[in-house]
């Protein structure tokens, strides 16, 4: 499809951490290291596949063959994400909205927990300001079509099986297993960890029918929370009868300014759905593109589109057709387009998109705050 | 007053480990290198003083002056103790249990804790056979005299308030800090030393009233637990308003084998209070004693009292008068007890408070039940 990557012969170790910048350049070694599919040999078994799916944006998974089957057996199963409740919402949460609402749309029960304990542990942001930020956050799920009628939308904070589910599974996990997965961290973070295991699991609690099929749709920099609940889920498969989660994972969008992952600590490098449009028309405007030094060089030997963030906004989020990106990308390649129209033409395609999501947003704040609240 | 303990020129480093064994044989150590102070010069202050207060078995103290203020001054303060539901109510959960019932009867709001996290964490106990436990230990302290209508008796696997506290106080507690007060531990035990932490702050909890003096008697090998819980409470004291938490602390009653500490290893070092009452008599007629190797040489030389198990059984236990409790370390001392009679004596004393406790804890059965399920 029309993405694809840089390659690249670099041997550092690959460490995926969930808390920090991960780069991943080199796909393929995800395979080979982490014991992560790529998704592409299931595709064409997959009912209705996703764009993102269709694209090679979801690109990998773990035991994705159970959810499959439940899917086309219109079998029960599960779809848990959720998010850190530090701001507004951004493209990364906006990926992970969409994945939950396409599986919903495929007949799976949603979950979708607000990580108030972890945005406590990690960004010292406290409860009461958590809970602000999550009825805006709702209500951004809600404009992107998620349908809270079955969905159970919950805070950690208030979630008493997940912080149980916490407390039965440490007993036992030791520090260096900590470590391993995550890097030497202080013990709030570690307990988050655990928390966020019980998130993954809440699916699967006896309150909500027992063990099913659960699949989480997570940036490939997530892998580790996955591990570490699968092992636990193994572990406590015995107690609780736990099917251990499978997962699906999607490729990084990049920054704006051309580096492998948008950073909150640079505004410019990214953008929110709730932010002035005239600001988010300057952010691409400024952005750093696949082209060449002079137009001319552009005319002649085509743009590079795998390295531009421009093109990434298209394909990863606002061109509706694939036919669309496959063409723009053929555009690109072959220089006949060059970015300063490219550009403009990317940012109406994205202002129609996030005027349209603002004025939805509106309507659904009452009802985020009652999801919220409850 | 009657007890004295072994002097020592250990100079192995003093180690207090709330989960394994604590040798102290010099309690003088403590004062130095913990910053304990030994409750004594503040003995003739305190209004009513307990008998082990007064016989030296509750021997130091962090901050007990704010106790003893609210005491004269009748304000507001809490008293928190409790018990880990692993098994049947043995001698140090006896003293402790007293402890509560004299502090609730010096106007003290009683907290008593259930601790059913750190028995699963530590011993491996599950949630549902530690309630049954629970019941039985609640009983017992209904039976010792505390009075439940001035009391909060509760499970922490169902106090949320609890485990927010310790979700709370976990940012930014480092793993150093954790090894530096218990020691290389398995992540859950960690996590239930939080749990406690949550546990000693409860009663200034603001569904309770907000901040006040608390005092804990504990034995001094749970100390680790008030050095740790202090710090976070000066840590949280700003958001919280937290009074740092006082404490009192006991002497570990001997093993009946004559070791420093009864070890639930041992069945033979111990006793619990719902025990037949003939396996008791045994256990005492085979404790090791302070006596001499012959009758002749205790006659000359007299026994020793401060080596004796026997004779703590009396002292720290058993004994209601003081001045028995003088009398027989005074017979022993001089020669004019043998270990024989002692023993028969001590039988006679035990079997008498047990026989009068076991039929005491059956009416409160019931009630213990409610108070654990509520």
């Amino acid at each position: 499809m029309g993405i694809s990557l840089r390659e690249s012969k670099d041997e550092r170790p690959l460490i995926l951490d969930p808390w920090g910048l991960t780069i991943v350049e080199d796909y393929e070694r995800l395979y080979k290291e982490f014991g992560i599919r790529p998704l592409k040999p299931l595709l064409s078994d997959i009912p209705n596949p996703s764009p993102e799916m269709r694209r090679g944006i979801v690109f990998a998974h773990r035991d994705f063959e159970q959810i499959l089957e439940a899917m086309k057996g219109c079998q029960e199963f599960a779809v848990l994400s959720g998010i850190k409740p530090t701001g507004d919402f951004h493209l990364g949460t906006l990926m992970t909205a969409k994945e939950i609402v396409y599986f919903q749309r495929q007949g799976a029960r949603v979950f979708y927990c607000i990580a108030d304990i972890e945005a406590y542990e990690d960004n010292d942001i406290p409860f009461d300001e958590s809970e602000r930020i999550a009825v805006e956050n709702v209500a951004d799920v809600l404009a992107l079509g998620l349908d809270p009628r079955n969905a159970y939308v919950y805070r950690q904070s208030k979630e008493e099986r997940v912080k149980d589910f916490a407390i039965t599974f440490s007993r036992g996990v030791t520090l260096a297993t900590l470590k391993a997965v995550y890097g030497e961290r202080h013990f709030g973070l570690y307990l988050s960890a655990l928390i966020q295991a019980g998130d993954i699991l809440l699916p699967q609690h006896e309150d909500f029918g027992g063990p099913k099929p659960t699949v989480v749709p997570v940036g490939i920099d997530q892998d580790p929370h996955l591990r570490f609940t699968r092992d636990l889920a193994q572990r406590f498969k015995r107690k609780f009868g736990f099917v251990l989660p499978s997962s699906t994972y999607h490729k990084l969008i990049k920054s704006l300014d051309g580096s492998p992952k948008m950073s909150k600590r640079d505004p410019m490098s990214y953008f929110t759905l709730n932010e002035p449009l005239e600001l988010i028309a300057k952010k691409i405007m400024n952005a750093f593109t696949g082209g060449r030094p002079t137009v001319k060089e552009q005319r002649e030997l085509g743009g590079m589109p795998e390295a531009c963030p421009v093109y990434e906004l298209n394909a990863f989020h606002f061109m509706e057709d694939d036919k669309d990106v496959m063409g723009l990308y053929e555009m690109c390649k072959t220089g006949k387009i060059i970015c300063g129209d490219c550009k403009r033409h990317t940012i109406d395609v994205v202002l129609s998109f996030i005027r349209d999501h603002q004025k939805k947003r509106l309507k659904y704040i009452d009802k985020a705050k009652e999801i919220v609240m409850q």
